[in-house]
């Protein structure tokens, strides 16, 4: 009896799960859409078009006014974020909404200049700019299409797409109504703004666990350096210690892997969400949780290390890491994931985005990797021929003088590294910041799960409460 | 005894005219500011810059925290508009403020690629963004420079520099705190604005001095019809009444000719201040009465209205008028004016600047010459090799939907024959109308005379005063 009870209660988590499951799979049709290579020069590319692609779902839309919910996508194929943006979803139905997606220009499949757009001088119009002119000459023309120029439109994104949603709001108020921004570091993008956070917030999440966490990680690579000092010797015992395929032969092979162990402890970070997620990489539930488990449990600092990392690339399940495939330097010190997308965020890296400084060992646990403005410069022109403006973030996209703009949520979890370059304080009536208690990098987003943190569900609520509000005002 | 009483009243006025002359000449100091060619594509053109001209005044600024008045230069050299905009120049004193009139590129001296400027592709970068662009970097620098980043900034702006002020705090509300847009016709910028105002307007302006002057005109213009349907003979007796230089021989000759003319008429209303003035071209003071006056007057009609067009084109005061070389035909049916600046304005007018559609002969005076998007588009892929965006400016310009803009002022005098194509009615409490009762074409923005229209004295004071509630608002 206690047995068949117990069967009974694993099957009926078993099918809740499913139906989780189920429910998360959202499904979409897609399309393209004919979107000017230039929107800024009439004279460089003429009216030549290249095909954007977009996912939508206009199956729980009201053609009588109901709005339009739109995701401002970001620096990866659209499909990703369709997935990782199940709050959308959620809430469609309730609002009557028509719900799109379109793909951000230089990543997925939208290519202006198919196999040549990552090389110069094709990549120079990969900028913010051309990107949001992309989305508003799409939503204007989607608007005259589907005959609902009354409709409002509500902008969502997370992270970078976030930004996208607040700016699109700032500098398309005649085609935005309101947009939430989720994990959106504007902040930062001000070069008086924040750029010391990151690091310590990562280091912050795993202290937060365990104290000894922090300290083994510490340890672990000072006794990396004292191995690195020793010359070959001391890079094979580390060699073998992280199970890495290739022998590291010199210092750069050598700060590689610390650039790389510390990749791993920022998505963990980042994705510290309390149930397995394959966004950006496969992970368990509560990652940061689980990685400072494997620290505690390493036969020694150097083992917990390299089991941590490993928690974050052991996706791959293979039986050594391929450092340099995993994990690739660019002008973005908390990753730029792989692959083409990964150059289109490296040039992005180099030019319009203002991202976080390294880690300096003193308010973090990482070993010394800094990411300045003068490094900066030297890679983005080593890389690209290109010298960044520091300044022209701050001036284009407002910096900290957002007072004015109206509509905005600005959401951010209290385990995101992220937070810090965010807005965490309401700035006026009409620009409020929802905080996420127990939520990572834009957990809010994400469609409800039976693990979810009472912060995230009574966040989700507010948000779609001011929502309402700024769809029934005149 | 009253002789001398009389010449003390005169002696009285000679000199007070002479100090508003004195007044009226307001000084300057000038410099040059390095600006990026191309904002937003960083492998275009790299970190080359230009030199942006700008004309400035700090003689009266207070450095603790007197405002920044910014004039955004328009389609002109920023001489010109520093002189017709004493308005600005004479409320500085009085709010301590510093006085910078930057020069819009491709206009005046401020060329990127100097004489290789106006030719493809260097044209392409002339642009409302990229002028924008410039305006909000260069000022985001001058405030450094001045160690003044808590100062506010007022943009001012007649007619399309009009439209630039508004955009500037549509765009960079966080650079730009308020905005005097002066006879800007912002609506006519959605495709589905205003756009057949304009030559109402004008014929409105001279049916109001003396319905006769209509009728003369339509009269008029029939009989050049007449005359023209009759051949060589026809066309050699309009030459000889309207004293031009070169024979008319076909009819597009003949139709530049009724361009030439209606241009006048333009112009006349355009400019219809109380006194003489030297901008756009030389007119007397109420340059529509005194053209009405030689159409009254006219031996006959064809002479009436040549007398008339020569009020505009008499400042040559050449025995016969070359209407080649006075009038251009271009993509604004309301004139280009001459000399490179003509075609920078042209090509604005084929891409992003949406303008008035032509004369129709039923809701205006003027013969049939019509300028629709069809044949804007063919002109402009003749002339540039280009097709104009007939929805791109409602889209990045924000059209009719500017509600949730704010500290925005916009005038407009009823004589004004743009009044149409701008904004007449308050739309909140800070985007805020101000009529121009009595005023032509931005005469707010205009030094005050003593011949000044009580509307435009009432309009200024109401200016003025908005503007120190701008500065002393939080």
């Amino acid at each position: 009896m206690v047995a068949s009870h117990k069967n009974m209660i694993f099957l009926l988590k078993a099918v809740f799960l499913l139906l989780v499951q189920c429910k998360a799979d959202f499904p979409y049709k897609e399309d393209y859409f004919d979107t000017y290579i230039d929107h800024f020069n009439l004279m460089s590319y003429g009216n030549k078009t290249f095909k954007m692609h977009y996912l939508y779902q206009d199956q729980n839309w009201n053609p009588n006014g109901g709005p339009i919910f739109f995701y401002a996508g970001n620096e990866g194929p659209i499909e990703g974020f369709w997935t990782a943006t199940g709050f959308v979803h959620e809430i469609a139905p309730q609002f009557g909404a028509y719900v799109v997606f379109p793909e951000h220009r230089y990543y997925g499949t939208s290519l202006p200049f198919g196999n040549f757009s990552f090389q110069p001088p094709y990549l120079g119009l990969l900028t913010v700019e051309q990107a949001m002119a992309d989305y508003a000459v799409f939503l204007t023309d989607l608007k005259k299409r589907l005959n609902a120029t009354n409709s409002k439109i509500i902008a969502f994104g997370g992270s970078y797409g976030g930004m996208l949603a607040a700016y699109m709001r700032f500098k398309y108020p005649n085609i935005i109504d309101g947009s939430l921004a989720a994990s959106a570091p504007l902040y930062m993008q001000d070069p008086d703004g924040p750029h010391d956070f990151f690091f310590q917030h990562v280091t912050q999440d795993f202290r937060d666990i365990n104290e000894k966490c922090y300290d083994l990680v510490k340890l672990a690579f000072n006794l990396m350096d004292d191995l690195a000092a020793q010359g070959q010797i001391g890079l094979d015992r580390i060699q073998a210690e992280f199970k890495l395929c290739n022998r590291l032969t010199d210092d750069q092979s050598y700060r590689h892997l610390l650039g790389w162990i510390r990749n791993a402890f920022t998505m963990m970070a980042m994705l510290d969400y309390p149930y397995p997620t394959g966004f950006m990489g496969n992970l368990p539930g509560f990652p940061v949780k689980v990685g400072c488990g494997k620290i505690l449990n390493g036969t020694n600092p150097l083992n917990g290390l390299a089991e941590a990392a490993g928690v974050f690339y052991n996706s791959s399940n293979e039986k050594c890491f391929d450092i340099f495939a995993e994990f690739i330097e660019c002008a973005d010190p908390t990753g730029c994931g792989t692959g083409p997308d990964a150059i289109a965020w490296d040039y992005q890296a180099c030019t319009e985005l203002s991202l976080p400084r390294g880690s300096n060992n003193i308010t973090d646990m990482f070993p010394v990797l800094p990411w300045t403005p003068e490094l900066r410069a030297v890679y983005c022109q080593k890389t690209y021929g290109i010298t960044p403006r520091e300044e022209w973030a701050a001036i284009q996209f407002l910096g900290q003088k957002i007072q004015s703009a109206s509509n905005i949520i600005f959401s951010n979890g209290n385990l995101d590294p992220w937070m810090g370059g965010g807005i965490n304080k309401d700035i006026s009536n009409s620009l409020v910041a929802v905080p996420v208690i127990g939520g990572a990098h834009h957990l809010d987003l994400r469609a409800s799960n039976p693990l979810d943190p009472p912060g995230v569900i009574e966040a989700r609520e507010r948000e779609k409460g001011i929502i309402r509000q700024w769809l029934s005002s005149p």
